[in-house]
């Protein structure tokens, strides 16, 4: 397979598809929601987020150090790619949804979305384009129709991932959903244990 | 929608699928491979990655201060869940790829991959299950078939999830594909603006 460096600069591409999720904060004491791309799993017990400098809600996660994670359902794909064009500066996205608040009194959760994870901000890193939140998981939150077993079944969430099309660089990019089950994991390597 | 909270200890859900990466390193001077499932996109240059404290690679990467994150296809389905059942402690599991090395000389990179990025540790945190690996994303190859445009093409690469099943506890996991385009990005939540 020949293989070619890419200019970093022009495709901004790392890995995809992204999985987008809607972000919560308060923000002068009312939630806002921001569609955010860049996640981050660092342990079981902490996940980060990547706001850009310029959003509205980076000021209210710096002022309340917490912010909620919501995974959006493919039935939220309007709000989620709404709440990744409207600023909250102007608009009440809060008004979309039904918020509620679980141990953290600041981070407002959608319960329209399946997964809803609260975190405490732990560490920031400030990046050129974004500031980095890295949060503790604090508690999460999952709706009881996506529930199998008492742990949430990814077939009845309908993720939603994100990406770039080919004519990236005319602005056309789309969300996409979860296909079949391809093999079982911790078995299909075996094949190879002779080697 | 009613609304249940998980036991953290028990679950270790927090936003599911993953997108498992084959993480190398060298180890030793050899190159090694890990399957790692919680990595992250901290901004366009950074990327964190998440090794469990007893992993053979831990080691490695500490030593160098870099390792790579490879996305495999769904054509790799095998290796890929091989690396996570082996250990580099008794295979030699860089005898199933074609190693080959970019601008760092310490990160070994998978030709079959689709997607290879090169990283240099920036940061490290230690939590209770994992160390993680802040890495600067210091070059980016990718597999010529898989451009479109000059950008990877989400079609082309086929890209794989991890998930666990409902009956997670026991132990039935899974691999996922791909599925439809649904919607075209900041187009489809138009239709929420008059809101």
């Amino acid at each position: 397979m020949a293989k070619k460096q890419l200019d970093l600069k022009v495709t901004k591409n790392l890995i995809f598809p992204y999985l987008p999720v809607l972000v919560g904060c308060n923000v002068g004491g009312k939630p806002n929601y921001i569609t955010i791309g860049l996640i981050g799993w660092l342990c079981y017990d902490m996940m980060s987020i990547s706001v850009g400098h310029r959003q509205y809600s980076k000021a209210g996660i710096k002022e309340n150090g917490t912010f909620s994670i919501n995974q959006p359902s493919a039935e939220q794909i309007q709000e989620l790619d709404y709440c990744g064009i409207a600023s909250g500066r102007t608009v009440d996205k809060a008004a979309l949804f039904d918020t509620f608040y679980g141990e953290l009194e600041t981070a407002p959760m959608i319960r329209q979305c399946p997964i809803n994870i609260e975190c405490r901000v732990v560490q920031t890193l400030t990046r050129p384009m974004h500031e980095v939140f890295l949060g503790e998981v604090v508690a999460v939150h999952a709706s009881e129709e996506v529930l199998g077993d008492g742990v949430p079944d990814i077939t009845r969430i309908h993720p939603l991932f994100y990406a770039p099309d080919t004519n990236q660089g005319k602005g056309i990019a789309g969300y996409w959903g979860l296909g079949e089950r391809i093999a079982r994991a911790f078995e299909v390597g075996k094949n190879l244990k002779t080697n």
